[in-house]
């Protein structure tokens, strides 16, 4: 039987969901459409499949290891999509070029990157986000902000952290002490990393006064409330990076009318793994969980890559993350209970059928038995397949 | 500019769907996840790509033209799942063993197939389906196509018809004529392409009395309501023909008591593309659509070739065909209207986000203006982007 066994294998990185999983998966994803339709925003769905060329557009060319891989039969090299923003951008470039501006639109997919796996990062998984298009506002990026924090609760969590940070406030201080482009790579690098030591090193090393090697070494630690921002002030010593502060001022007073600051704290430092975003830049976290929950952010130049200028912010769900959180933190997801197993006699199986209508129309769920069973067999079935209640027709 | 053109494409075969096509989408999905859910069937959820291995496992070598293959790092070769079965055949074969039978199994999944496309027939398109997995009884093939019935209806379609078969009857009819394996292909492969000349041609030459040859020449003309099935035991003149039809008279009498006959005509000539069918077999048409809107059957031994022997019965639903013949039959799609733009003066933008939140929580979808607007422009941008009533904030 080694054949059989074989047979039952997946590829590495992927998973299946089973019934229990699938539901959670599929409640939190019908929450996040209605949310996100509540909210004004359009669904679009792209396909699987883009050209690799497509793909690899907005990004740095170290995306392409980390992508599934395909050839067409005029053997063009497509790829499995690695998030949504890049095609959506596309959809947005083409046939969506005569749709009003702003556009408020959502997602719900699979995305696909090779990666080595670990609990809570597969190969294949699911995302749910938006992308509001052709506004450079702060009330946007507040209201995608706002939007993910919604969407998080929605879903069932209770106790998480947003933190938010702004890319042109780093761009602005490496700016002000002129670093050579290389050198601000390396450290945004170590940044993203986490690696404190080594951005430590780089900075150790640079030809600077010892005071602007004191705020650089700061960039990283940059994060807390209200008062850690007016601090901030006092490093920002160009336009860039004051702008940027002030960006995040207003978005944080919006954030307020919305009654959601509780969720949200400062984080100066934040780098976030695509390397299209130019604004502001958010990441969630929760305890017990390693990983962000969710990332997004502003993105104002992608859209021209596709030969259509038009400033996006937007941000991107993880839906096992979050299933992972409900279930690491013992919450309930918002999944329909089994309320009715139908069982019958001998010769009532059109009454069971009738029966089985009439409590469906009543809004219960019911399952009936597919041969006839006595009461007693009808009982165990109920408890095995874990409904409320049983119905006997005799 | 010829780059960014090419960027703009997308594989053949594939396809976006607009905001309008995705809102019908989510919604019949959404329609079809609560209807399997009251129905008792639990949804699963399977990897999008799997072992080309493992998916051809209960297919003609037919098939792997079909595939779109990929290969792993480990040079395995991989292929993005072309249905919905076999994925759960191998699911319930490994991690599902120990869930007690019968097995109720749902899924709304895309799948792939490298097909010549047409309206009607992508390379990727949408599937929603069951999987009754661990029982034989009639009753069991009746709840399925009282499910894929349901699914339609709840879809919005109201004028359809379902073509019910059994590829035993047909197995029948040629075993009682000794007809060789390979002219029982030929003659199958002529039924399924409904090509009757090339299917005549083939049973003038076999060496059979006259009367034999027009019982074959009469299988695929054998469609109608109860009465032909009457007239079809006159051919039968084997127990296997005839078990056939007693098993069609049984699901058919089940399917009354769901007061669905209205829906359901028979036809003894359906072959299905897939080759794994061993009982009934059945489709559904509606009318502007040259292609089944459905699809499914028995199909009592794919399991084994998974190592667990477990007879199933089971249906796939096309999306985007109901989709399309929602919009060719101007029939609605169930789709959620957008009620509120909301618009605001300057200063007022933190007033308009509480007045959004109030509205959304009494249940309306709210769209907030990005920027301060007059009056009059609040009023083109609520007309612009369709939705019924302007709030303004002044």
């Amino acid at each position: 039987m080694e054949k059989n066994k074989n047979v039952l294998e997946i590829p590495y990185g992927t998973r299946d969901f089973l019934p229990n999983e699938a539901a959670g998966k599929r409640a939190i994803e019908t929450k996040l459409a209605e949310l996100f339709t509540e909210w004004g925003y359009d669904e679009v769905v792209t396909p699987t499949i883009e050209y690799l060329d497509n793909l690899t557009l907005g990004s740095s060319h170290s995306l392409e290891p980390h992508l599934f891989k395909l050839f067409d039969r005029n053997n063009r090299t497509l790829a499995l999509r690695h998030e949504m923003t890049t095609p959506i951008a596309r959809l947005v470039s083409s046939r969506l070029q005569d749709y009003p501006l702003p556009m408020k639109l959502s997602y719900i997919s699979s995305v696909f990157r090779y990666e080595q796996t670990q609990t809570g990062r597969q190969c294949e998984f699911h995302q749910a986000g938006v992308e509001l298009m052709g506004s450079t506002s702060a009330f946007a990026d507040a209201e995608v902000i706002a939007l993910a924090i919604r969407g998080m609760m929605c879903s069932g969590l209770k106790d998480f952290q947003l933190c938010l940070g702004q890319v042109e406030f780093i761009n602005g201080i490496m700016e002000q002490y002129q670093l050579p482009p290389k050198m601000k790579e390396k450290l945004k690098d170590a940044m993203e990393k986490r690696d404190l030591v080594a951005f430590g090193d780089l900075i150790d090393h640079l030809a600077l006064p010892e005071n602007a090697k004191e705020v650089l070494k700061k960039l990283p630690l940059l994060n807390g409330g209200e008062d850690m921002l007016k601090d901030a002030y006092g490093f920002a010593l160009n336009e860039q990076s004051r702008r940027a502060l002030d960006n995040l001022c207003e978005i944080y007073h919006l954030l307020d009318a919305y009654g959601l600051t509780k969720y949200v704290r400062f984080d100066l430092g934040i780098i976030r793994d695509f390397n299209y975003y130019t604004g502001m830049v958010f990441e969630a976290y929760t305890r017990g969980l390693g990983f962000p929950l969710c990332g997004g952010g502003r993105y104002d130049h992608l859209l021209s890559d596709f030969g259509s200028a038009c400033p996006a912010t937007g941000f991107a769900l993880g839906i096992e993350r979050i299933l992972l959180a409900l279930e690491r933190q013992n919450l309930k997801k918002p999944v329909r209970p089994k309320d009715i197993y139908l069982g019958y006699a001998q010769g009532k199986a059109g009454d069971a059928v009738k029966k089985a209508e009439e409590l469906r129309c009543q809004g219960d769920v019911v399952e009936i038995a597919l041969i006839p069973q006595t009461r007693e067999a009808a009982a165990i079935s109920q408890k095995d397949k874990g409904y409320k209640e049983l119905v006997y027709l005799s």
